[in-house]
């Protein structure tokens, strides 16, 4: 997929909306609720690397069409629930990403 | 900030690519390592919620505006380290979050 | 079951190893995969109260025994990767759990 | 320390539930919050090996005293956590411990 056909940051955070709201869950999205769920997916994506070397898991990822599928998976349930919780907290995903970059930018200065 | 005006993924995901670059960090971030990185900024986000009931959480984040931008900075921090997964491996952002929702709507039907 | 038939944590300490050798897993208990299991069925507990209010969790937890006895496996799956990890950096359990009280005690003192 | 020495389970469950009541904290150690600080406890330990291969992480827990000692720190947070969550619930730790190993022993039979 070229970048010219990837979705934009808008379509991306409508389309999770969306898919919420069609179900009626936003009830169940407060704030902590979100995190734990973050945090919960982020635990799915690890599983994959558990008792692997940093160099099997490497592999792993990089050739193992089946398992490149589901971490592709996991690690999408985490931006999913990102998106989410930037959507009930009003936060513009693109301002804090870029927000961050130049505060850690202060605190790691490049040699 | 409007639509308009938000980077756009493949921006963001070049900032995250540089910022890692500049400081000759690649060679840290193989998958398992990203992906403990996101667990952990996962549970920094918790953090902030930890001992408060739903309400106490989504009030806190709604009202307060250091807690509002010590949250967006931790939420920011986990994007960063998904941005930073995808770039390792390959992954379309776009796709992989397109391709999840469509999974889990076969999953999860509307009633 | 009275304190007294409760078995002590050598006891436990040495079924977990027990567990562990008759399928040859310490090569795979490094320091750094254990945190990432202790990590990992920590987030497989709090899977059980992700969508509930704290009220509800509670109430799920002490009164739903098929939820009670899931509870139960994960948080003792929690505490074997614990020991585990107690067992391979040659850790006394009991004595970090001491010296952390003590040292907490100094940070939040009894007003 | 002699196995003799260790304290008890009762003993260590004692000294958890005691320094919670000194300060009050029972009102807050709802299973969901506890389940949180559990996992938010498991990402402090994990920190200090995220950026480490599996030699790297072994070798620094083991050898370095500075880093071994805040390990085991926040191994203690975890289990200290882990008490907490058993003190509500009523479960007995010895019991479920001894309750997971034996159902874990029919899934993964000794070959």
């Amino acid at each position: 997929m070229s970048p010219q056909n990837t979705p934009s940051l808008a379509v991306l955070q409508q389309a999770v909306r969306e898919f919420r709201d069609a179900r009626n869950w936003r009830q169940f999205h407060s704030p902590k609720n979100l995190s734990m769920s973050i945090a919960i997916e982020a635990a799915e994506l690890m599983e994959h690397f558990q008792w692997l070397t940093l160099d099997e898991a490497t592999s792993l990822a990089q050739t193992n069409s089946a398992a490149r599928q589901a971490i592709a998976e996991e690690l999408a349930d985490v931006l999913i629930y990102c998106f989410s919780l930037a959507d009930v907290l009003e936060y513009d995903i693109g301002e804090i990403i870029q927000a961050k970059l130049a505060k850690n930018a202060v605190k790691y200065p490049v040699e």
